[in-house]
């Protein structure tokens, strides 16, 4: 049974959690980045306004101005701006900000050539070399997430001009590539996931007979990228080619085992994969997907839903290599995995990929904004050490507290995206049925007619109750972590056994439906495989993993382990107000003035206070510390 | 009291652990390495001996042959060579090796030119080059192996030719740099270090004057090497000259407070520094030094004496970063601590330089080489995991086992010469006392006259018998990690208090002075300012430390934990002949099929085999571990 693909869900207006952040996304960051991609804010100039009247001037014959400035990728800001910003519209009316979407819409609309190809850095300048540089050039990259604000943008307001852009420019891209059967691939998959965006607003299958090419082509030509580089005289970074790996360009994807390479390169096309699998029924395809799927989440992603454990090329690793400290799981990744999991779960139902989106979503992505939606991490580690984080050479890139902003601003623009729009990871449908993947309090109309009012404090509480307005089948997720639960109809309790993680319920209207999650602290241990997490342990409430900051734990979080010999328990008082925060059994070893020595340390019995860790680095420069050692279960209960 | 220079010790004949080791030199490393040099042995040619014929072809003015081949320094392998063959015979007599190391003398000499200048990358082509890339020409480097060679050399056979070799070459570099007043300092330190030792040898006082010169300009123009290479059109790997950290040009010597850059470069400018400080009675230069000691040893080292913790430029990291998996501990950093804690020893005989010396040396030094003396590792990891070590992007350099040789061959004949000048480091002299730093086995004869056999089975056994032959005052260590010591003079109990690590006695001809030293084994703990070591502990039995290996432990050490509960035994079975393993109380925790789980692991206790870190990959590709969790030491002592 498949579930019907996003565009499905006609409204989700939250509030609760979700709702809190999107009016922080709302009121704060969707604002600032326009500030931003306005050269009126952010510390060095982003241009990406700039480049679009640029580009619309040297289009006319005119002088270009001051030219093209910033990344290669800068036009993809604008981009997730406006569909972050449309996913905004979607859920709260605001005419200043539609104003200012709109009159951005025109700018690009007027840096479109007549040939239909949009791209400001090889528009202002360089135009013989469109298309010479895909490892590198991001014209691909840019035009997809160009593609995903059009239909965004579309379906929130109704309205074409940018949806008709984005139409041109996939055309243009669509004869040059497969009418004429131009070699190469992207060198950083996107468009393949937005044609597919854009095939089921438009109903144009050429948009999804594009996306099959640029899936299908990676790994016919594994030389394809050495050959490009050797054809040209100019490169961006450098960039041989010859990491085949890297941009996925090493072998058919159909032969692919195990996930490598940069991590959102990986995870985007992955998703591009699942989605063209789902809807040309492709087995050998869907097979790959799971294949990839297994190998992301059982051996190669930390306890945190982040991926791409090494610097080195921002990308996965071998398998169980998951250091802590030296973490790069850069906060796109997991927006990515996001993706592959959503589309799996479109697949099949099945909780396991919930389990991991809610995991990525909830503790990674949101990780990357600070609480007052001002500063943003790319790379999430999982232990900071001030002293080495960010100043080790192996740590420079593991930054102990969140930059104001990023030249490089792929992250934050992600993430704003992404919370706005995530109606539509938590809840799906098929013909029949209503699917609540996540635990998102608000009110939810689906296209099959369901409709209903979720209310819970998830994630701090696990009480969820639908009060349903439209009647039909439910399909409640019952998370992979929830020991227990119990479900209630109009207070009748129901016998309802999951099926793969979730539970089938028929509601009617006025009726309400209450789930009962397990709501205790537990602890997460890792397979022995794993090098840097031999007998340790992490801590989870509900999807929420926490840590320990040295600002809570006397400023030293390196000298303290966990101790079985208690429980855990929520603490009386919390950092952060509304968020339950844990006291956990601890031990804690004296300071040491010598590097080493032999006199045996005593340490002594305490309690730790842990966090959510999505909300580390809130408050100043601190030691962080997520995976701490157990002590084995076998200390007198008394904790002595 | 300052002890005299090395030169000082007469004769050391080793038998014993330190014999068998020497005798493995002799028997297999110096012939091999010589093979190396006549390409006749290991794989890629070196071209080293060929090199030194074609120089003298082209200052004849013939054709050079095929020319030069090999790494810029490469001439310094056949002085390494050089000087490990010297102390060689002068440990026993060898006509093949005698004849083998006149010739290659008499090939190097003739490839000297009459101004003096030696270096074979230069005088076969380039010859307008000299000079003008002291940033990675290594040509001051090669020299000064070339005059730690010649001085062996002449110490162990009386022949000058080599020696003379040195001198001219000497006296160029003196009248360029010093005369002259030519800027610049070297890139890699060595030649400073030698022309010490080329000084004493000599008497000569102009090389010393040089080393003072190249010790005292470096950092005086921060910004030389930039310049340098400003001004040059080619360059050996590509450097900038702007890392003055690196290569120790960032600030006059006098200034520095932490140990930094390049390790191997950082200790061979320090045992440069402090042997300066010495002979020059140099209060500022000398605090320096003792600064920079503590820097390494409280701060920047590994339990084994390994330094130089990052990849990145192998150099040291910042404080407290000593991961055991990515640790790099090249061996020859920790063969120039060796010569750092020397010179060190030699200004103050203090028994902390004489601990991390022999740290040092039974540890990463003697890991660098497999058990048959036929490969070995540059990189010495606390930690091997088949399929993350020599494979994750992180872990490329840290290979889990020893190739057989490197086409950059600095560690091997690094090792060789340090390991057959041993009685330089064990025992040291000043005019009326004979110093006994190291516990190594043999006859010793010293300059002052003090001659006597030392007997011991260390470092598996902790007896050392001192049977004078020529009477005075003894001065023997009591190591730092001795928990108890009883000393016996003729049987008759002795009341000796060390003073800052020693123990000083009168002895007479005939004497029987007996040392008796702690042979327990112990827990070493950690700072816990160390992140990688937080609640570990490692083990350790005299000098020596322990690891895991898979070999002994079912094929797997991540699942093991150490458990307090118990003692640690010496093993009724060893894996190695004659060498003590140890019997360890520990956990071992089940294997886990899936990533991440909340079924609490159920310990089972179990005894751990642990190895001397030293014979670690001696047996195929295996897991190690040498720092394990260390449960709390509360647990009931039947271990349960």
């Amino acid at each position: 049974m498949k579930i019907q693909k996003q565009a499905g869900i006609r409204a989700y207006k939250a509030d609760g959690f979700v709702g809190r952040y999107q009016k922080l996304i709302a009121d704060t960051v969707i604002p600032y980045q326009y500030e931003v991609l306005c050269d009126r804010a952010g510390g060095e100039k982003s241009h990406v306004r700039e480049n679009f009247i640029n580009a619309a001037r040297a289009l006319r014959g005119e002088d270009a101005g001051d030219g093209f400035y910033g990344m290669v990728f800068q036009d993809s800001d604008a981009a997730k701006w406006l569909e972050a910003a449309a996913y905004s519209l979607a859920c709260r009316p605001d005419t200043k900000l539609e104003a200012e979407a709109d009159e951005l819409i025109s700018l690009i609309a007027a840096a479109q050539d007549k040939d239909g190809y949009l791209n400001t850095r090889f528009t202002i300048s360089d135009r013989d070399k469109r298309w010479t540089n895909l490892l590198e050039g991001h014209e691909l990259y840019c035009a997809g997430h160009m593609i995903e604000a059009a239909a965004a943008y579309y379906e929130s307001t109704g309205k074409r001009t940018l949806l008709e852009a984005a139409e041109k420019n996939a055309l243009h891209i669509y004869r040059r590539f497969v009418e004429e059967g131009k070699p190469g691939c992207p060198g950083h998959p996107e468009i393949e996931l937005a044609l597919m965006k854009l095939s089921r607003v438009t109903g144009d299958g050429r948009f999804m007979k594009a996306a099959e090419h640029f899936v299908n082509i990676r790994g016919t030509d594994p030389d394809y990228f050495r050959k490009e580089r050797a054809a040209r005289d100019w490169t961006v970074w450098g960039s041989s080619g010859e990491d085949g790996e890297y941009q996925q360009s090493a072998r058919p994807v159909r032969e692919l085992k195990d996930a490598a390479g940069h991590a959102v390169r990986t995870v985007y096309l992955y998703t591009a994969m699942a989605d063209l699998a789902s809807e040309t029924d492709d087995k050998e395809l869907l097979a790959a997907c799971q294949r990839l799927w297994e190998s992301i989440t059982q051996r190669r992603m930390y306890v945190t839903g982040g991926i791409g454990s090494t610097v080195h090329g921002e990308a996965f690793s071998v398998d169980y290599d998951l250091p802590s400290d030296t973490a790069y799981a850069e906060t796109c990744a997991s927006i990515g995995l996001m993706f592959f999991a959503s589309r799996m779960l479109e697949i099949d139902p099945d909780g396991c990929y919930a389990d991991v989106m809610e995991r990525a979503f909830y503790n990674t992505v949101l990780a990357g904004m600070s609480e007052d939606g001002k500063r943003f991490f790319y790379v999430n580690p999982l232990e900071i050490i001030p002293g080495i984080s960010g100043a080790a050479p192996t740590h420079r890139h593991a930054l102990p507290e969140r930059p104001s902003w990023f030249a490089c601003a792929c992250c934050p623009p992600n993430a704003a995206r992404t919370i706005m729009s995530l109606g539509k990871y938590a809840y799906g449908e098929s013909e029949d049925t209503a699917y609540c993947h996540l635990f998102a309090s608000g009110s939810v109309e689906l296209g099959n007619g369901i409709a209903f009012e979720c209310e819970t404090a998830y994630p701090f509480g696990f009480d969820v109750t639908y009060r349903i307005k439209k009647g039909g089948r439910l399909a409640v997720r019952i998370p992979g972590w929830s020991r227990t639960f119990r479900l209630t109809l109009n207070d009748e309790e129901q016998a309802a056994e999951p099926v793969k993680g979730y539970v089938y319920i028929e509601v009617r209207d006025g009726d309400t439906l209450k789930l009962e999650l397990d709501d205790s602290p537990a602890y997460i241990y890792a397979s022995p495989r794993v090098p840097a997490l031999s007998q340790k342990a992490c801590i989870r409430r509900g999807p929420l993993i926490y840590c320990f900051e040295g600002t809570d734990n006397g400023g030293d979080v390196l000298s303290l382990c966990l101790d079985a010999g208690g429980t855990i328990e929520i603490s009386g008082s919390s950092p952060f107000d509304g968020v339950p925060a844990l006291e956990v059994p601890a031990l804690r070893y004296p300071a040491a003035d010598t590097l080493y020595f032999e006199a045996a340390p005593k340490p002594e019995p305490c309690k730790a206070l842990a966090i959510p860790y999505f909300l580390h680095a809130n408050r100043g420069l601190t030691p962080m510390r997520l995976w701490l050692f157990l002590t084995p279960g076998r200390v007198a209960p008394d904790g002595r």
